[in-house]
């Protein structure tokens, strides 16, 4: 952890049952015309569209919804998107839904404002200068996106790609809309959070203020993601607070080599990001103790002695083929990943394609 | 704790050695021309003030240096810098020392934006709609005022009254400007960051984010105030990073009874804002018992069993000579404070007058 760091989180976060009713009406300030962006479905079925078309209605916010947002969107996907709304003036920009959504909102409330821009212009800090301002909805508990200033796109070639854009003015979060998720989701989501919670924690960009939001999420993970799997509300609703704990965490943080080591699990393999990322995480800690003992251990004592355990027992591994071909080429990856100089411990192409090695055999 | 919370805590805040010059110069954005608020020794005698004209210097903003601040400041004295400098034309304002300078800064920053305003107007919260953007750089661990948009002045009758301001744009802390403080300082300005901590983690208004921060800042300060005090600089930089945690708990739940109670006895008394707050705590938390036992438990836990034998081995508790008038008054007026809506438990006039008699017989 260094001797200096900085503490920024300027979103100003809303939860609790029906909060967009409560509290959606600071949106007025920010225009009259708003771009819904959220996926085919989930939207629909959780009630969460609904509530915010009711909403900006009532408070004169005319709107369009585009809801073709997929899965780990794609810069052709957003450039589509950009093309289309280019004409348009809009004020604002809301994402509703998972990550995808919400990341998507982030990337397109830029070109919406700069038109010259293209999406490979938003991995250049310098040219990312101005956007509508964005607000954010989560209907799942684990990106934590509707707190962080990052969109993750994939690029041409498959490549998982993250980019520092704006943080979100105000992000929503009603717990009810997180109670239709499907266990299945309720777990890669959940997971997503602890990793990103555990991540911040052992990061190298670890900060006093991120520790303390890290320590209480993982408690609330440690205790609630079993019981929300199971469907029971409260641990739901614990759950979306602590995944909003820990998006601001990694907000400060970023976070580390578990999460570039899972990326082409997803791209490649389809497995959801959140459980590519928790499957890799474990054996990622064991090399991080090299530098770091002391925080390694104490993240499996919250973890009632081994993290690897409790993700067993959630039933996060599943069997995944892959070639030797394709480990040498994640490895090589996430050797040059950015995420290296976060992760405290030293990580060669070996020691990856190791822990790749043991992840993929549990 | 309410099952709808907010969390807005948009200030930036850098912490480290020497970092007005390594991040100050992100002020730059703010403009040409700073009037800078402090007190009359310490902040020359610590380096601060050199280390803040340096960096003005540097960045080309002019500056004025408005030295005047006393302790525990009265309208009076606010009005009339406010007159002083209603002709000139400032960008920033700049509060540099204790909560007295930093509070200070709030309220000058409004009067010199809204010059028709006077200093009962900064307690109608409609009006406060415009100010001069505020940096504030602490150099004392205590008041956490650097991430908080209140602030506290004495009004002609001698009450201290606070009122809620804007958040700072921007904090700097620099551990190194702390290291001078006198052991009685450390002790006073500690035990108000420890107030904030333990009174936020009680308030009926506190929230998941600011649990996490108070937990954290409870464990540091139970564990570095002691040898803060003895002069330990590791330790007093903890303590620096504990206050400002602590005030971003506030900044979330704002104080409790403790806080109104300690009030009169600093103002009519002497005692400073910290030693006073604290003094009245352990007893306040045995009020609360009646609502949160649970939450008190777990704040004694952290002392080591109990908060009032930290309190009075840290040499707190000091003899105060008061009248039965004076306590009745205090007692009449603590129980009509607005601190008693966040406050658990139920505070009649006569339950407070006990809760002084017990503080003021340790
Ligand atoms: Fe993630
Ligand atoms: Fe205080």
């Amino acid at each position: 952890m260094g001797n200096m760091w900085e503490f920024y989180m300027p979103t100003d976060v809303f939860f609790g049952d029906h909060i967009l009713s409560k509290r959606g009406p600071v949106m007025k300030i920010l225009g009259k015309r708003a771009l819904i962006v959220t996926g085919r479905t989930s939207s629909k079925k959780n009630g969460s569209l609904d509530d915010l078309t009711d909403l900006l209605e009532k408070l004169d916010i005319s709107y369009v919804v585009f809801d073709e947002v997929e899965e780990n969107p794609s810069f052709a996907s957003v450039e589509r998107a950009a093309e289309r709304f280019r004409d348009e003036d809009f004020d604002l920009v809301v994402g509703l839904g998972g990550g995808s959504p919400m990341d998507f909102a982030k990337a397109i409330s830029v070109l919406l404002k700069e038109k010259d821009l293209n999406v490979e212009d938003l991995y250049d800090s310098e040219k990312i200068r101005r956007w509508l301002p964005v607000v954010e909805i989560p209907t799942t508990a684990g990106t934590g996106s509707e707190v962080t200033p990052y969109s993750v796109l994939t690029d041409q070639e498959g490549n998982k790609r993250g980019c520092r854009l704006m943080f979100p003015v105000y992000a929503f979060l009603d717990p009810r809309y997180t109670y239709s998720m499907p266990e299945d989701l309720v777990l890669s989501t959940g997971v997503d959070a602890l990793s990103h919670a555990v991540e911040g924690f052992l990061s190298r960009r670890a900060t006093p203020p991120s520790d303390a939001l890290a320590l209480e999420a993982m408690k609330i993970i440690h205790k609630y993601l079993p019981k929300a799997m199971g469907g029971d509300e409260k641990a739901r609703r614990k759950m979306l607070i602590a995944s909003c704990l820990a998006g601001m965490v990694i907000a400060q943080t970023s976070t580390t080599l578990a999460h570039a080591m899972g990326y082409p699990l997803t791209t490649e393999k389809g497995i959801k990001h959140g459980r590519a990322t928790g499957m890799v995480l474990p054996f990622v800690m064991n090399v991080m103790r090299e530098e770091i003992p002391d925080r390694v251990d104490e993240v499996n004592r919250i973890f009632r002695k081994s993290l690897l355990n409790f993700l067993k027992d959630l039933g996060l591994y599943q069997r995944v083929e892959v070639s030797q071909e394709e480990l040498e080429r994640w490895s090589e990856k996430a050797s040059r990943a950015k995420h290296v100089s976060n992760t405290p411990g030293t990580f060669t192409k070996e020691k990856i394609l190791m822990i790749y090695r043991e992840a993929l055999s549990v």
